[in-house]
């Protein structure tokens, strides 16, 4: 993937951040949206079923983008490691450019709980897939789904804290340096405690 | 918490599951629970907000008792095991006794879209309320809500397994066993893959 490029669907969607940056979601209109992008509302529903859809339209490509990532993932890489290649893989080709658009985004879905379940209901359906791409490198289950949700936890708490920084695209950390710093926090935070050993069979209570 | 005695409000969630189990969750109506329960109406609404509350009544609870046990958890423990501990031990004080209303109640869920989606949301408020105690308990972020995450992963796939399993309380496998094999699991598969060593600190791609 190259330089973004926007076209009729990116300038909706910039578009519809900024209403909804300006005004709330609620009171932002699907005129308002196509009349900013310079479109028509014609137009607008060629590409979204409604306001909610033009905030979440990158979705589906990142989805299918990580699970192309994850089937190239070296043959040695654990099933962590090679989700984590994917997400490193959509830092530098997907996101490097556009953390204005992120920042925005994230703060559009922060102020509305609709927007926020919309979210959550998509990031389930990224751990899904996820999960059955590792199944397809051989990975059984638990393991595939368990990896999966540690992935997806990896990239929301890395993609959280990268459009918590920072104003422009020039003054930011490197998000693959925010998403190896998070990995390894992870591995830290599983590890057993100050007194134990590591693997996880000891009953407790 | 002792045995399971059921009052006004259990005999409602029992009803609501076997009633949704028979005729599915959209042809159930709070007068049919009702009756089932020896209730009125009146006394579903004293109790729930809507049919579908009353499938997620116990949802509040669990949440509590977790963020009771985290607390209560040996302070040599990690982040997860900290989370473990509490697991384990709902699983013996509020699940071993339920496992038919426990395999009903997801036979209900799985078979309709919007109670999976209120699953989800309740799941992602555990999530957050289970980092908070282990802020409560010292630990920075992102490692909270990393654990947290991780551990809520754990309870969703080593539940999934449990009411996979059996059909009545007597002849099913124990779900702290089933816990302590899905922690065991998670480290496995978040180990870095064959060739590397253990450490997440590297870059992919």
């Amino acid at each position: 993937m190259g330089r973004w490029e926007p076209g009729a669907r990116e300038r909706l969607a910039v578009a519809a951040l900024e209403l909804v940056g300006e005004n709330g979601f609620d009171r932002t209109t699907v005129a308002e949206i196509a009349a900013r992008a310079g479109v028509t509302e014609r137009t607008f529903f060629r590409y979204f079923a409604d306001k909610r859809e033009v905030l979440f339209s990158g979705g589906n490509a990142l989805e299918e983008f990580l699970v192309g990532q994850v089937a190239k993932a070296p043959d040695s890489a654990g099933p962590l490691d090679a989700i984590t290649c994917a997400l490193q893989a959509a830092a530098s080709e997907i996101f490097a450019e556009r953390h204005a658009f992120a920042k925005q985004r994230q703060a559009a879905i922060d102020s509305n709980p609709e927007l926020q379940e919309r979210e959550l209901l998509k990031l389930a359906a990224l751990t899904r897939a996820l999960a059955a791409a590792l199944r397809d490198r051989g990975i059984g289950e638990p393991s595939a789904s368990l990896a999966a949700e540690s992935g997806v936890a990896v990239f929301k708490t890395a993609f959280a804290r990268w459009v918590s920084e920072g104003v422009s695209d020039g003054d930011v950390k490197d998000l693959g340096q925010i998403i190896s710093e998070t990995v390894a926090e992870l591995r830290a935070a599983l590890n057993v405690g100050r007194e134990g050993s590591a693997g996880g069979d000891r009953r407790f209570g």
